[in-house]
């Protein structure tokens, strides 16, 4: 009878970890039709294949390196031994964790978009996930013991070990800060700006494929977050909820500040969400609603800011989205988590700023050697024909819409 | 060991309500996608807007006001109480409830949309969650005992309390019936009738978009009514294949009688899975097949009524779809769940039909109510101008589809 | 204590079947999609409605029929004799396996798009399932000993049952190569081929819908080949990351292959993922990479050579793509399940050699013998000019995009 619980709980646990794994892995899809309706149509089909093309990159680097920083696990038993070991829980937990690896290009994929060469930032996603996400992942979440970890430098330091739970930090501010660098070695969209430095922006395309990218978005992000967990037993209401209510913040505060902008607004659950991520499992359903809220406000006013003062052409808008939101996500774990703020305490404000800011220097300086090297040796932008022909027909020969262009079949 | 059982019940329980309130969630975009489908183009934006601020409007209110008066529980204790209690179950039972409630703006919304004012309707919904949603929540499930409770009122006139497993009469007909009382109030959108009273039917915008909707709906609705059982062990096979055979008795009633046509088919689908809510857990597979599929019949048939001969402008039926399905599911229930047509039997027929008429009485109130209110103070209908030109560019500033409007750039 | 596990094991398996048959369903919704994206505009309505019908009458055969030949259950007591067995786990395992009946005519009608008749063509996928599929299914997993059992005459011959953990033979070969007939006696749509026998392919219509078909199919498949294992207690991570692994190698393979076409890089993931169906369970994930690697090859190469050699309008490449990489998989389960290759070895390649051909036996028979008689009964194509104006008008009298056409009203 001891021998059945073992095993519900073990089947529980390989259950709850696949079920993770397949709703961050459904957030891929709205990361590709988020880009989809952003991006001009001569850009849609590129935003589609870079994503899933990514992912499928970043499987390979990160089973064979990045897991193996991380954590120091590798899968080279046969199948046998791999499946005996709880039921191949470990694979599946590799699963879960590469979903969120596989983020980094993604979200750094909506920054640079319309311009980038393909295979040079395939390369450039692969270096990142299998070197620089997977050990700031290891000193945050896994072997290197440096943030996360009890015990650890910062837990010395600040009291407490760094606390991000599912990621705001580890995940998005890592994609967000790298995409940043990246906008800023590629330069603008030709037309983005006037000879005479004249701000035009560059309309989207389609507002129902962006708010579709940003409901599958949200809807895997309760796998995100929740699942974070890593155990059936571990689960809790709390997280659920939390990324509830800062969702929800993101979407009203978004709504106000953006003054009904249809873009802001699917945005904003994002920046909800994005922020909620780190202190989900430790601060009060309220605390998260205004967590969400100040991201929205944070990407609202910094992607204007971003785009009309820096003339930074992020095209997501994905360095206030996840950058930004990312880092104020770790910290506002280190405010709200307190008991004072209703939260479960179990969190050091300094080890909270000080791991935030680390995960910004890590990322800007892996994102300039990664992109200046890449530059200088491939060639990191698309040629200005290619680029005004659309990356469609210049990487894909093919158009989003083959059968407008070939009418004379219809 | 006990103790190790104890946990897995308790985390089984959290997973369970947590996966049904994303599925119900996910639902919520099935909402839009059906609404952006349907109406032109000029107001595909402003359906997408509508759907997920009216969702995050009644997170605030149902958290403050709604589950207080239908549950009598609040949240405003510490995270650290809050998780402590069965790891938060609590919380994501209030997540998965949510869901349900937020459904009432959402179907409203199809019913009044191309019209309505926003921030006008942002409150109607408000109103109605609060207050009218919850209060009849209450009466069949929850603190407020009248129709659904053992030793009720109901259940003393009627011989069994009333019977809502999932809520065809709590949800639907709710926010069905409300919906009808909206579109009255508003009257028709300009040009649906000729000044002499032609019809004029305002042709859909897009069919993929009404399906992928109807999609989204279709797969979420088997957490909506599955996890209804709110806990693990209290799951059942029955009503999942009995929310399959009416969704399938729903498409092929409405593929007969409304002759291939694809709006037919797809909201037929989701007329069975009204209908089947309340008696999913009673009645036969075979008896789900026919309750979906008379309510297709219902749907297509007083859609084409509504339209015709009443000359209400309900835009996507909901009336038809959610109202009278919905009430024909309460009392369906009390017909198929009998044992004599292979029920459970645990349904009294005259409780069936008296509270679902209640259900009818309850909406009608409240809804005329609430927007002759809400019209005398601040209208509740766009200016002839901004109808005209369309909520997308009136609300929201923008199009749904901006680069085709600014070209120049492409 | 005991009873109390006991319920917690049968809830589980109960909750584990409802989400693969939940996810399983879901890509139905991606089997439509992907078919909409890759016809013309004039046949998307018809590609949505095929499918949905298509499963409402899969689902009625297969209760009434499938299921019995197959497995010899029927569902005809009470409901409350239903739910008394093991929480109704029997309806929910039927519906699981309904999903994959289903998808016999939903891959089917990727390959005849845009000429067949509606009613001919659903009465021929209603003959397949309630006859052919459940007959070979019995044959593998059923009550039929002949290839999958302990003990049959296959298990005899090679040493060892035939293994088809998820069906890539089964499912994914038995309705490709079943397409592969239809597409045979159908013959070409009009225009695809000139008089002289010129190639004149006819274009896609919509990148975007191609892909989010794709990606609702890549992630209900996760359910598809996990739930496989029907029991909660069953569940390894293993099938979990060789879809993941096979799914990923055939997003890298069609990449280079396909030279960064889109089209084949989205149906490459499904390439891969068909052909590990089959050992999902048995074979190593650096195993699954090869298998989908090589699957995509396949797809790619063999639907270039299907239309440019073969002459054969197979519109979405339903035969190399389920059909060949079906049998594939059956095969390919034989070699990388092989303890040498890091596999389980619990296979015979003589046993998956033998009943992967015998599949193609039987489907391709059925398939003529179906298609010949409702040809000469019936006629199985449209008109010409049903054809010439589309599907969408001829057979649903409704536009895809019906406000484009009547734009006076916009």
């Amino acid at each position: 009878m001891e021998q059945n619980i073992q095993t519900l709980e073990t089947s529980g646990d390989v259950l709850f970890m696949m079920l993770g794994a397949v709703m961050v892995f459904a957030m891929h899809g709205g990361f590709a039709f988020l880009e989809v309706g952003t991006v001009r149509r001569k850009n849609q089909v590129n935003a589609l294949v870079k994503i899933i093309v990514d992912f499928s990159i970043c499987t390979v680097v990160y089973f064979t390196i990045g897991y193996a920083i991380a954590y120091g696990v590798y899968f080279y038993d046969s199948a046998e031994t791999l499946v005996a070991d709880k039921q191949g829980y470990e694979l599946v937990h590799f699963f879960f964790l590469l979903t969120f690896a596989a983020a980094i290009p993604a979200i750094i994929s909506g920054g640079i978009a319309e311009r980038a060469k393909f295979w040079t930032q395939a390369l450039a996603g692969a270096l990142f996930v299998a070197f620089a996400y997977s050990l700031f992942e290891g000193m945050v979440w896994g072997q290197i013991s440096f943030l996360g970890q009890d015990g650890s430098w910062l837990a010395g330091l600040g009291g407490k070990p760094f606390h991000d739970f599912a990621g705001s930090v580890v995940v998005h501010s890592m994609g967000g800060w790298i995409a940043l660098v990246g906008v800023i070695v590629l330069g603008p969209r030709i037309g983005r700006w006037s000879a005479s430095g004249k701000s035009t922006p560059i309309p989207v395309s389609n507002i129902p494929f962006l708010a579709l990218g940003s409901w599958m978005l949200c809807i895997g992000w309760y796998g995100f977050n929740v699942m974070s967990a890593a155990t059936l037993t571990g689960v809790t209401g709390l997280v659920a909820i939390n990324s509830l209510f800062a969702m929800v913040g993101g979407i009203l505060f978004a709504l106000v500040i953006g003054k009904n902008d249809p873009g802001f607004i699917h945005n904003g659950a994002l920046a909800g969400l994005v922020a909620i991520c780190a202190g989900s499992d430790q601060v009060h359903p309220i605390g998260a609603f205004f967590i969400g809220g100040i991201a929205a406000i944070i990407f609202v006013k910094g992607f204007i800011w971003e785009q009309e003062k820096l003339k930074l052409d992020d095209v997501l808008g994905v360095w206030p989205l996840h950058g930004i939101s990312g880092t104020w996500g770790g910290i506002a774990c280190g405010i709200f988590g307190q008991k004072a703020l209703g939260g479960l305490g179990d969190v050091s404000f300094l080890s909270q700023l000080i791991g935030s800011l680390i995960a910004v220097g890590v990322a800007v300086v892996f994102g300039f050697v990664v992109y200046k090297t890449l530059d200088a040796l491939f060639g990191i932008r698309l040629s200005k024909e290619e680029e005004m022909q659309g990356s469609d027909l210049s990487v894909h020969r093919l158009e989003a819409y083959p059968e407008e262009v070939m009418s004379k079949y219809s």
